[in-house]
């Protein structure tokens, strides 16, 4: 796909409503919180939307995708294909707006999905010990890897 | 006009795909910073987007207002409307999707537009004495006025 | 309310995508159909929109109309208002994307919403003899009165 | 990019306020007139577009694409990308949300922006005798390959 394209995609993740006021917000929040605090509040914030918008409880990973897509869709918020990888869950969320309408230097943005991701498998049951972290830097059109386990 | 109607106009304003989003984040940011720190980071937002996108000369109130309604247009964020009393402006901004957008006790949410349009009136040349602040909450609508002066 | 805002807020209801296509479209469509097979067009559109969005059974007129607005909020579609008039129902449809997007002149537009409506009546059971005509042309909010009965 | 993926930013294109009127509209379209009626009527309906969003004078192929290209950002109409070949121009919009939102079989649909380009060429000074003919059909994302020459 040419350079072109993958650019317009990326840029129409993000509504033209909130792309200015996130770049400026965001700047500011770096003025005033370190990165740690920032991606603190990024993941507690996820935490609190999966909890706010609960799953249906499903049997398998193909299920658990599928439910966890109608939320996204919902919002416009793109999507995720999670599978399995030995002990651990690979979670891809490609399309987020987040990622596309964070000024670049924010990574610490990221954090909200790990929060949502590791809230909502709690809910379905799994180990309170394992955790959500990041895998994977944003590519191109913004997708970025998850890994759930130990 | 019946309520139900300006209920669906008012939801209207903020994009679905931040409105979750907005919500939760609000929520966690109400817990880490008061109430006065919020207002002052909002202020400050308000400020650099008037930086980032400054208005061109303008001869009169009406101008100035026409002005300020094509930055506004172009990123659907309502408008404004701006009125002379005495030595003050009116400055009423209507249809804002942050105050459709956040929560309803985010009160402070409503100072980035007091950073922008006092950043925006000293750029127009306005004595850096005068001061933009909110002369009364928001209606139903979510308009919110302003007074610029002493 | 003010003049500008029921503007801006009109203007706001077609998607900015569609306002031009629409625009020409229509134009040309009037060029070669009539005004009476594209009011038929319309209606017959509509009827298949309702067959392809079929409402639950409902008990009340309460409870139709809160199923009719499920299906418009989730399109973006405005919404509506019913209430019995004697041996008729008043069906007020608010803030349609087809009143504001569809040049001025094109009244046969109109017809789309009374095929919908017809349809979604019959099949909840309403007798075929009775019919839904328009019994009010839009006010400048794009409000447009429908009449169902005999 | 995975499959799903494509599927999303290609559903994505379209705004889902028309996505179903279109649908339905255009099939009683095809009840009412020919493919060949349709595809006429789309490609007037494309020229009346391009008379009423006239380009800029521009002395380059590439000047000529930036200018091109501003007025479907503008509508979140996808892009174009334009490259000479030997006495031919090779025309590709990419993302247009009329091919996203219209049903499959529509191929006349594509009419509109052969009538487009074909008017802005001639606008832009070219010989009349010359016209803008498809080339190529969809692909997954949506792209369609004009070609404009004799």
């Amino acid at each position: 796909m040419e350079k072109e394209i993958i650019k317009y995609l990326s840029a129409q993740q993000c509504s033209v409503q909130w792309r200015a006021f996130l770049e400026v917000f965001s700047q500011e929040l770096t003025q005033q919180l370190t990165v740690t605090n920032l991606r603190g509040l990024m993941r507690r914030s996820g935490e609190r939307f999966a909890n706010q918008h609960p799953l249906p409880a499903t049997e398998t990973i193909a299920a658990l995708q599928e439910a966890i897509n109608v939320v996204w869709r919902s919002q416009n918020w793109g999507g995720v294909s999670i599978v399995e990888d030995g002990a651990r869950l690979i979670i891809k969320h490609y399309l987020s707006p987040l990622q596309s309408g964070m000024p670049e230097g924010a990574t610490w943005a990221s954090g909200f999905l790990e929060g949502v991701y590791e809230q909502w498998m709690h809910q379905s049951g799994a180990d309170l010990s394992l955790h959500v972290t990041q895998s994977r830097l944003a590519d191109d059109l913004g997708t970025v890897e998850y890994s759930f386990g130990k």
